[in-house]
């Protein structure tokens, strides 16, 4: 088969491939439905991260069983299933206690943009949908696996309950993700930081109320603005930069929460002023199985329709232009389709 | 009358100093019961904190209204009254969240080691016993003023819940105060990291189930070790020096929660190492005003005894060996009675 493999900075390449065979009786190998580029993928595209060598990209998938190990019980062949980015036995003491990204065991998924996929610790990594989706439902299922996993951990980790007061630094999809599901948890009003229309626009249609375009000491300012000078109750912060990170602190009230998921790069806090700030924070690789079950229970009875974010569908072969719309901002985010 | 002034570092003088009068209307004047010196003084005093003239010192206080301004209501002459360390107004948008040491108005209290002491936002700030109490419980209501109420909010700001494995990082004032917090809260096990013989022994009176001596590296060790490899679920930093707070961080099970109240002094966070630590982080100047209440509560009906800190007891105007026995580490909190 062929997949995706990065070899350096902008060279994605769709290559041949050795196809997955199962290794561990806990294994399954999925055929991929759907699969995309994630945020967080730019990061070695760009050169930030540096890789060693050629590396097979990809880790958000949902797709159909096609053979499962000898140990696996909750999943079988025929079954269409999402799993985390992160394999996870969902036994351990860390799953137990639902942070299934620190798992004992943890493997990250990293082959995932290609046609097949083997995902270690199928039972405690995958969830089967109630039957075989509609095809249409297929982009919002997959968001499950990560962008919206990790957008609903953002407002997790800042606490966001009923009529809060919700600010979302960042404009990507996972920040857009976090707005919806801040508007689920019932968020009264949810500010979101982005300067780029359409993503203004998607961010209204997620649950938006306010949008503000200014970064910074300017962004805190208006934040400051908006909420009488008390600040936020709860801010995510989705994007993994010391500004963005600064700028979601600095806008969290004494006592409010900052979320944050966004990779970190280069980011130091400054222990004196993060105390004097006085906000809880937390973050951290989404944990994302934990929160599976019910985001697809949202999706499949279509109360949220988080596929909006794709808004570039491609075939797989052409996954290296959907890096390229991704990394000039052309696309929010590139669906895969095998 | 005389109070308490820092001349420089090891400099302490017990000297002239003018008596407070009501300056707003919404000052009290109390005669202090008791005062004493907190870890926190010990900083200017060693020279860490640079001060930049005479400065007045102390901010734990409890005592005998004296006078009220005409806007006060809810204390009066006469009443035996605790404060919190940061005058607040219990009304401001942040003191409705229980953030009251992050006031709107806050105002550092910093001349409590004195006869006489003038409090600001006092209906805010102070809280009254039911009746004047008995001399032998005044050192344990002081306590409440900081070192408990700063001891409670690590472990509340830590989420110790009952049934929890705590482990406490500090073993002055605050950090077994902290012991004796969570073991209010209902925690199981205790773990007090100290080498010191006498703290030891007070840290198992106020509920250690287990006592650590190791430090950095093998201190971790140690913790891992004591909790099967998973690590604590809630975590005390009462230091605030880079060494506890990364012992602390490194000691919490991912999804568990790190409370810190040591004032820092030169820390710096790594995002990436807390991103994948996946702490909870939470801390800053504690919001006494909250706690005092119940913690008064507690002491009243004597279900706390608090006051064993004070293993040192001396005339206010011996205030300077106060300071000099605590930095020697000869003394754990030294009580001063004018």
């Amino acid at each position: 088969m062929k997949g995706t493999v990065l070899h350096g900075p902008g060279d994605v390449r769709f290559e041949e491939r050795p196809e997955p065979k199962i290794v561990n009786s806990t294994d399954a190998i999925i055929r991929i439905s759907a699969a995309c580029v994630c945020g967080s993928d730019l990061w070695p595209y760009r050169g930030v991260n540096p890789i060693t060598g050629p590396t097979p990209m990809g880790h958000e998938y949902c797709g159909i069983v096609e053979e499962v190990g000898s140990a696996v019980r909750t999943v079988r062949p025929g079954q269409f299933v999402i799993g985390s980015f992160a394999a996870s036995d969902n036994t351990c003491p860390h799953c137990h206690h639902g942070y299934q990204s620190s798992c004992q065991q943890r493997e990250w998924i990293s082959t995932a943009q290609a046609p097949m996929l083997r995902v270690p610790l199928a039972d405690g990594t995958l969830v089967a949908t109630p039957e075989i989706p509609p095809d249409d439902m297929i982009p919002s299922l997959l968001t499950a696996s990560d962008v919206l996993g990790t957008g609903w951990f953002a407002a997790d980790a800042a606490h966001v309950r009923p009529g809060a007061t919700v600010v979302v630094v960042g404009d990507g999809a996972v920040g857009l993700l976090g707005v919806l599901s801040a508007k689920q948890m019932g968020a009264e009003r949810i500010i979101a930081m982005s300067r780029h229309e359409k993503r203004q626009q998607l961010a209204r249609e997620f649950g938006a109320t306010d949008i503000v375009t200014e970064r910074g000491d300017e962004g805190v300012t208006r934040i400051m603005d908006l909420t009488k000078g008390v600040g936020a109750d709860s801010v995510l912060e989705c994007v993994g930069t010391q500004e963005s990170m600064m700028q979601a602190i600095r806008s969290t009230r004494p006592g409010g929460s900052a979320g944050y998921v966004g990779v970190p790069h280069g980011i130091e806090f400054d222990g004196e002023k993060l105390f004097y700030a006085h906000v809880h924070l937390h973050g951290g690789p989404a944990p994302v199985r934990r929160y599976l079950p019910a985001l697809i229970d949202l999706v499949w009875k279509e109360k949220i329709n988080p596929g909006k974010v794709f808004d570039l569908r491609l075939p797989l072969d052409q996954v290296a232009e959907g890096y390229r719309a991704m990394d000039e901002r052309r696309a929010i985010k590139a669906l895969l389709r095998p």
